[in-house]
């Protein structure tokens, strides 16, 4: 039996040192190893119910996801975290500080904890996320809570795995808020306004509400506003319970089935679009076509969207 | 004539409007009128000098490129500036903020400036970002500065399109910067340590030097480390005298024709890799065996990776 076999075994037992070597495994992918796994865990997966909870930097994401875990544990609920943060090139170590935040929940076995920062590329770091997903998902979590930076598309793909999203906000941020409501608007089924007892908490809540109240896309499901103050736990019961209502909602509604099949849809699409591009990069950069056009390019002969046409024409044989 | 082949003509007359109407063009990107654009100018472009300047949010980024114009003014240098900022869903405006603060540039012909955020996906911004370097390189400016926030991977591929990279930090980042060394290492050409009147700034600059003397790929090029205060300008000058002796260590060593041609190279797996994405997702998506293997995952029937090799198998004929 090979190694990823025999972690999957253990993983289904609940080996939780088989759960943090399998996302390692599939972090790095190598020899295609995220393939092996996903192909022997796919029979237990789509049972956990995923949260995301994202946030710009300094909103109190990894306070609110902390306080959020302790609230379903006193639930008997099982909890799986996973702190995405594609920032870390440039502000690496900051969710590994969160991370010795969140003390309470680390001696507790009904929790798992992972942090996953970017190796390689982006695409990398939303693909190694969604089968880390699978894996705690198969691992048998109730909850798996993904935590992202807000800060670009990449974690707005990421936040896209979850069937309910939380997007934070704090205070203060004047009218900025205006300028980001298009982002936001579009993937929060559930808005925070944290740090509440700082100055404008009304106001923020205010701008949101009229905000929503413009947007003309949630007109089945509005999305609540509550007001938090992380750090002391305030407000924490009532996110549950929202996220409770938001996950009824999705269900009596056939719209979990549906998330789960847009989820599944767009992993196959990125799936397929890494792998055409590690064919186009190994096989395509052989082949004496390709090196002649690279060559006019840089002689200036050609522009670059025109020998692409004409590499696609060969690849695709199409005239 | 079309629209797009008029504005070029104008672009090449030197029409400033033309460029930034052709820059929203190949923002869009509406019917492939970029791919139009770059065959219009593609004999007129590689002149321009490209510079990149990363760094985290606060680093002093667009004070420094400010200043950096200005300078290249004082020289005669014509400069297009190119303000790129991923993060803008969650943080927009900020950039916007930071244009008007560059008001002495504004007034100057001999300088274009412009802000460019996420419309869309990532991937999106990068190849829209090189196309705005191209139009600003037609358009004749000598120098181009592209400033990137230093927040991810995406920000890392742009800044690989530059030939002179410069890397931003503060002071006061203490052991953080043992974490984030192997980002930055890798794509610095010169390093500037900005505030450097604040605590730390010494601390900061030996510590470069240690892990500089670790990385075993500078052995050619030692990236100098400049301690800068750029809200005064002081260290400008000495920020530009570096980025020459960069330029003629490349010219003089034909380096800096490899870095136009694997410029060249990754725009081009960029186009293909976007152009193949869009026949999977508009010509795939109708065929039946797309569908079926869609259906089979979502009943759990196949795993995402087993479905794509099947597609990949019909789409490629190989057995």
């Amino acid at each position: 039996m090979s190694d990823s076999a025999e972690l999957v075994k253990r993983l289904l037992k609940g080996d939780r040192r088989a759960a943090a070597k399998l996302i390692t495994l599939v972090e790095n992918d190598n020899n295609g190893q995220s393939a092996k796994i996903m192909h022997l865990l796919h029979p237990h997966t789509k049972k956990a119910y995923i949260v995301g909870v994202t946030g710009a930097p300094g909103s109190g994401k990894s306070t609110l996801t902390d306080r959020l875990t302790h609230e379903l544990r006193t639930k008997e609920k099982t909890v799986g975290v996973i702190a995405v943060d594609p920032t870390s090139p440039f502000t690496g170590g900051a969710l590994l500080g969160d991370r010795i935040r969140m003390k309470e929940s680390c001696t507790d076995k009904g929790v798992f904890i992972r942090s996953m920062g970017t190796r390689g590329s982006l695409g990398g770091l939303s693909r190694a996320t969604n089968n880390a997903i699978r894996i705690l998902d198969a691992f048998g979590k109730d909850f798996i809570l993904v935590e992202t930076v807000g800060a670009g598309q990449s974690e707005v793909d990421i936040v896209n795995s979850a069937y309910t999203s939380i997007v934070i906000l704090v205070p203060g941020m004047g009218d900025d808020i205006q300028a980001i409501k298009a982002g936001i608007l579009e993937i929060g089924d559930i808005f925070v306004v944290n740090k509440a007892d700082r100055d404008g908490a009304d106001r923020t809540v205010m701008e949101l509400e009229m905000m929503l109240e413009l947007n003309p896309k949630k007109n089945v499901w509005r999305p609540p506003i509550i007001k938090t103050i992380a750090s002391r736990g305030e407000g924490v019961e009532e996110l549950l319970s929202c996220i409770e209502k938001h996950r009824s909602y999705l269900e009596s509604n056939n719209l979990l089935e549906k998330r789960q099949d847009c989820r599944n849809e767009s992993e196959l699409m990125d799936v397929l679009s890494y792998r055409i591009n590690k064919y186009l990069l190994d096989d395509l950069k052989q082949s004496g076509s390709y090196t002649d056009l690279l060559k006019k390019i840089c002689e200036q002969k050609i522009d670059i969207y025109t020998a692409a046409d004409e590499i696609l024409k060969i690849l695709w044989k199409k005239s």
